[in-house]
């Protein structure tokens, strides 16, 4: 039976929380790009495993998923801390919640361009209220 | 012929770029919540409208459009011109380039919750080169 886009979807997002690396590249094709930039698998990889890093409790929670023959749209929320800066801002191990909200295009069943926007602004202000 | 929820949303779209404020009831419900927080159509209504005028220029270009039988998720662009403050930022007339990825849910053919991320880190960019 043929995986459909919202399968595939939940699997990269699967390997993304088990830190399953060496399979994400069943799930990106090699060509990424990232809002417009050409990335590549291999740095899209080391982005991804610096932000486990620098954020030990970070998960992926997909909370809306919407998808046709060749896009998917998802809404993620994060509760997480981040243990200096984050997108420019101080948060030094505060835990923040915020949602991304973005669409991915997909050729041959791999992720080829995403185009993601991140809520600062919500982090901001959670910021300024601490 | 029964319309897609692609089809109603485009015709939402072409209602605001009118700004044919008559029609906005026939596209969004009354009970509508914006990012968690119940608004209710009039407010809906206003908010947009006050855009239209702190925005001279203001255009929705829809970019991708992903949609299911209950919900849309589109990718909006926008180039435009606010007058003064804009998500807080002292925009004062600068031309900024900038996009928001946004979710709406449809009951009974009408946007009853949207959920939206508006690209503020792109803004902040193009004003500190500035």
């Amino acid at each position: 039976m043929t995986k459909t886009l919202a399968d595939l979807y939940q699997g990269y997002i699967g390997c993304l929380n088990s830190q399953d690396w060496g399979n994400l590249e069943n799930y990106v094709g090699t060509e990424v790009a990232y809002n417009g930039r050409m990335v590549g698998l291999d740095a899209y990889r080391q982005a991804r495993e610096r932000e486990f890093r620098e954020i030990p409790d970070l998960h992926f929670d997909v909370r809306i998923l919407v998808s046709d023959e060749k896009t998917v749209a998802s809404r993620l929320e994060f509760e997480i801390s981040p243990s200096g800066e984050f997108l420019g801002l101080p948060v030094n191990g505060k835990r923040v919640k915020f949602s991304e909200n973005v669409f991915y295009e997909y050729e041959g069943g791999k992720i080829v361009r995403i185009w993601s926007v991140l809520d600062k602004a919500a982090i901001e202000a959670q910021l300024s209220r601490s």
